[in-house]
C-alpha cells in the first residue's frame, strides 16, 4: 500500500473535511488507496459510535461511504486524464447524491473495510459504488454521486 | 413544542444511538417533534464538524438526517396505530435505506433545521422524506426507509 493516501494529496484549503480531512484533528481521517482498478479504505469505529449497543451508528457508515467516494472520485478522475492526483487543476469533489443500503446490523468493534468501484467518470461527475464489510461479511452497500468542487466552496483564506 | 422529544420515549437499551441517543454523552442528541402532520428537529453543527471550511460535512447532514427519520417513524408508527410512543411492544427502528441529494452547500453555523413528511406506515416500514434547511433555504433533502428493530439486535445486558 503507498504511504499517502489519496486524501493526503488534498491542498492545504480543502483538507478540513471532519470525514477524512488531515487538517480536522476532530475528525474521522479516512484515508484511501488503489487496489488495482478498485478503491480500498478501513476506519475503526470509537467505542462511542454506537446505534444499539454492540452495532455501529448508521451515520458513521453513511459518512464513511461518502468520503471514501469523493476521495475514490478525485483518483479516479486522475487517472481518466492520466496525471497526478494533486496536479492542478485540484481534483476535489462535493458529494452530489448519497445512498446506502444497510443490508445487515453492523458490529462494532472490528475494522471496517471499504472497497469501492468507479461506475462512470464523465465531465465533473464520478460515480462510485461502495461495500463496506466487517469481518469479511458485507453490512452495507452504497453509491455515491461526486461533483468536482465548484471554485466558490473553497476559500484559501481560511 | 412538548418537553419531550421523540428519543427521549426510547428504552435505556436502545437509547445509546450516537446521532439521538440520550445515553450517549459523545454524540448528537438529536431532538425530534411532532409539527402537525410534519416532524421537526433542529441541530448546530459543531465547529470542527467542516466539508470545506465554511461549508457543512455531508457526513453529518446524512446522519441528521438518518436519526429523524427514525425518530420521526416510531412517531409516525405510534399514531398510526393510536398509542403512546413509549407504550409496548417498544417502537424503535433501525434503517433500511438512506438516501441524500445535496442540493447546494450547507453554510456551518446557523442551526439546521429538519423537517419530515411522513410517506408510508405499512407492516414493520415507514418511509419518512426529509428536507434540511439553513437560513430557511433547503440545502438537501433525503429519504429513510425505517424497520421495527429486529429484537436480536437489542441486547438489554449491555
Amino acid at each position: 500500500m503507498p504511504t499517502k493516501a489519496f486524501q493526503d494529496h488534498y491542498p492545504d484549503d480543502s483538507a478540513h473535511c471532519y470525514g477524512c480531512g488531515y487538517l480536522n484533528p476532530h475528525g474521522h481521517q479516512l484515508k484511501s488507496y488503489w487496489d488495482g482498478d478498485e478503491t480500498i479504505a478501513e476506519y475503526t469505529p470509537k467505542s462511542y459510535h454506537t446505534a444499539f449497543p454492540g452495532y455501529v451508528y448508521g451515520g458513521l457508515i453513511a459518512s464513511l461511504i461518502d468520503c471514501h467516494g469523493t476521495g475514490s472520485a478525485a483518483a479516479a478522475m486522475a487517472r481518466a486524464q492520466n496525471r497526478a492526483i494533486d496536479s492542478d487543476p485540484p481534483l476535489r469533489f462535493v458529494t452530489a447524491a448519497l445512498k446506502v443500503d444497510y443490508l445487515r446490523p453492523t458490529p462494532l468493534g472490528p475494522p471496517l473495510k471499504l472497497r469501492g468501484t468507479i461506475a462512470e467518470v464523465k465531465g465533473r461527475k464520478v460515480v462510485v459504488q461502495i461495500t463496506l464489510s466487517a469481518n469479511d461479511e458485507v453490512c452495507a452497500k452504497g453509491e455515491v454521486v461526486a461533483i468536482l468542487v465548484p471554485d466558490k466552496m473553497v476559500q484559501p483564506d481560511l
